[in-house]
């Protein structure tokens, strides 16, 4: 058996099962490898960034790990930015990356890089495969160190003549890793602050925003007077009419230091303490009021269910399901083309099971308000902060949730980093409902240009600016097989919608702002 | 005088007078600057690896250092497999990366990323700004390390706090690196080389490709009856009917152990050791006659024209102007829609002095032989084989290049990578004509998997086919404002390409394959 075969049976029997990929010429013997023997579905992507972006969708989604095939270090280059945004979701993720034969690396032809550096500052775990008898073992251990909690990347490195080598082992898969324990004082030391009468605040994180969690959390929040917050972005949120509504920590660093101002205590369940997402001149670095106890009951990688759980049994309180909002209703006919109102028909309509995926970036808070009274949802929202991640990520998240309509609210600037997810949406005839929110700028620069206190002029708005010539949202969509539409006011957009959710297959919605 | 202004002040006395960006928060002050301190023209791209392509292609045109400013690290990730393409095509660039302020960092907000780590492997030299009273002399030595022969790329790291701090410095340009001095044994050597009567190649590169250094070596060749090749691929060569046609390594490794097994001795101009581009089970990697003597008489930073000059000298030989070959005429009506003739088309119809830019990986032979009778032009290779630079490039050489006709032979599946390039040149009129070679599919992985010995099937077919769907051109192609026509015979395709020398601004014709 050669190295690749080790590696895909290997993978297989690890519980991979989908790879997201734009291969080269040394991955050949893989891709041999990955056509021979059935199991794995391979999703072909036209670059490198919208196949990381997509892994990291299915992984969110599909709650296993996703897998990657990347040619080279200049391969892998181009999936860094996702693969940071995929770190800082803590998706668990393998990439495998097919690279120069072990004696042809000296001698330096073009495409050589340093492959290990690039992969560290987004890996949690690096390894260059050594030998093919090895290899099955590497996988195994890529596995292991993508499963660890709560989830990482991990990229192993195949230089390809230890893939076209005989002499591959099948490695079983090692065992699961558990959680770290939960530590009591931490859980005690909790109980004492939710019990002093101060103003607390319980910041939510990771799993404790799935609906098991954010119900256990209502229940203390019931019980102990607490508020509860989740993090500014979140890799999963479950949300809806019939689930908690929770606020998220704003981004502007004014607002968020007013939304933390009411409390002396914050409880970080799977949070970190909250900062700025940027400094800024003379504004704080740190959001919560000064002088307020930060206790962390639960870091990321804790069982954030079994944290809740326990604290609501140390309180003697039970989960709490909060009545249900107000279901949506469409705006009245003639309403003006206002975010609220875009949200209001999103809501009014939206497919029960949902899932978001959250790219608005100056967008974002009259459409997270009004889908509080959709249909039960999943909301992805960008973590890391890379912009360029949205349509990858339905991407991914379609194949990762299939049979769920997949609702991509993107930005448009962002949109066009990795507009080339569409042709996968296409390809593979994804569920995958594109919102275009077309405001022909980069607006939040325009916005952080003011921020400090310069005047823009000519030079400066055409850095910010994406007009001259305006983007062909219909065109390029069409142009990579996605059937396309334009909206200017909300009845239009809710036939668009009713049109796009009946249908199997993606849709994209150019909503002109 | 803040930070941000003072290295736009030392940028501005350094040369630097170009930036290709796609900026973010915290560049705000940078292109606050920017605006406010006339000189430096600042080029938007969508897509940061447009960005650094375009970059490399106004260097190699304008042979001036360029430069780009990104944001924070997955920014710059955005633009590595570009990066590593200039570092290997030896570019000077000077890379701004904008970064969380020094206080900031240790916070990690969620863009935070291991910024220099990701600098490092495609740069020679790399910096993090520690304090706003540096910035001017970091960005002069920034400069200096780009100047470097043959061309360096220099990475500055700019925390956001040095750019808005008051407190900047102007910095006077440091002096411009010489070159290494030439080793006379190595002269004398070759000289040895070229008259012992061995079969004898002289293999050339870097600047010994431009008119100059081409008319020397075929002084040279004439009078001690040497060969003369270039490298496989070439940052910038001089060619067309009036100049030396010269024959380059051949890609495959067949092929180029064929070309070079003639000679017992090789002597590198500026060239490297000739290796296979990857390895494959059973071939060489090396790709020279076995015990043939390879000679070093230049590195790549030697000054290859002096090198030239003073091995002429030594030989007593004079540049060589070799005789002008044919010029190139359209094919016959009715000709088959062939590479070699849409070579002959493009050689037929090249204006003088325009620029060429080679992604076209599988088609490049027949477009390469066909060019040699065209007015003379400057053809620029796609360097380090990362794909997807082709765009880029033609986008940075038509602003390096103001006044010449860019024309980027551009096959579809490298194009598809940083399409967003279009609308730059869209945005800039540039004059860039691009010949998309659409043949739906990465035609050089299919050939590699047969090379393997692999049975193609659907699996594998799925990951190296670019159609369902199809990629529809025309439309990507407007839809970011570049207008665009199909063609699938010699006749139209010469319409199409009169059309568009005679009139400014870019056009795209999707050459159907």
């Amino acid at each position: 058996m050669n190295g690749a075969e080790s590696l895909v049976r290997t993978l297989l029997a690890c519980g991979v099962d989908t790879c997201f990929t734009n291969p080269g010429t040394s991955e050949m013997h893989f891709v041999a490898a990955l056509d021979r023997i059935p199991g794995i579905r391979c999703v072909l992507a036209l670059f490198e960034g919208v196949a990381s972006g997509a892994a990291d969708g299915y992984a969110r989604m599909a709650d296993r790990p996703a897998m990657t095939l990347f040619h080279c270090g200049p391969g892998l280059a181009n999936a860094l930015a996702n693969l940071h945004n995929t770190r800082r979701a803590r998706s668990p993720l393998v990439n495998i990356v097919g690279d120069q034969a072990t004696y042809q690396r000296p001698l330096d032809p073009p495409l050589t890089a340093d492959t290990e550096g690039f992969a560290r500052p987004v890996s949690h775990w690096v390894r260059t495969c050594a030998h093919t008898p090895a290899l099955g073992k590497d996988a195994a251990a890529a596995v292991q160190a993508a499963l660890t909690s709560p989830g990482q990347t991990a990229t192993l490195i195949l230089p390809s003549d230890t893939s076209w080598n005989e002499g591959g082992e099948v490695a079983p898969p090692l065992p699961m890793p558990g959680y770290p324990p939960l530590d009591p004082h931490a859980l005690e030391q909790a109980v004492r602050m939710l019990r002093n009468g101060e103003p607390t605040l319980l910041l939510l994180a990771g799993r404790a925003l799935r609906e098991k969690g954010l119900h256990l959390a209502a229940g203390i929040a019931e019980a102990t007077g607490a508020s509860l917050m989740a993090e500014n972005t979140n890799a999963r949120m479950q949300r809806g009419r019939t689930r908690l509504d929770i606020a998220c920590v704003p981004y502007p660093v004014p607002q968020a230091v007013a939304a933390l101002a009411p409390y002396r205590q914050i409880i970080l369940v799977g949070a970190k303490v909250p900062v700025g997402f940027f400094a800024y001149p003379g504004k704080p670095s740190l959001l919560h009021a000064p002088g307020a106890v930060l206790h962390t009951l639960a870091r990321p990688e804790h069982d954030l269910d079994a944290t809740l759980s326990a604290l609501a049994e140390a309180l003697g309180c039970k989960p709490l399901v909060p009545p249900p909002l107000d279901a949506a209703t469409l705006p009245e006919t003639g309403a003006p083309f206002t975010l609220q109102n875009i949200g209001r028909t999103l809501a009014a309509l939206l497919p029960e099971q949902a899932v978001v995926i959250d790219e608005t970036i100056t967008c974002r808070v009259p459409l997270y308000a009004a889908t509080a009274h959709a249909a039960p949802h999943d909301w992805l929202f960008m973590m890391g902060g890379a912009i360029g991640e949205g349509l990858p990520l339905a991407t991914g998240a379609a194949i990762g949730a299939p049979g769920r309509r997949v609702v991509a609210l993107q930005a448009d600037g962002s949109a066009l980093y990795t507009v080339q997810a569409l042709w996968t949406q296409a390809r593979e005839g994804l569920d995958c409902t594109t919102i275009l929110l077309s405001n022909r700028k980069y607006a939040i620069l325009q916005d952080e240009l003011k921020n400090v206190g310069a005047q823009a002029g000519q030079t400066a708005m055409d850095m910010l600016s994406l007009d001259r010539p305006d983007i062909g949202w219909m065109r390029i969509a069409e142009g990579f097989g996605v059937e396309a539409a334009q909206a200017s006011d909300p009845r239009r957009l809710a036939d668009l919608l009713r049109l796009s959710f009946s249908r199997p297959g993606p849709f994209l919605i150019e909503v002109c702002l």
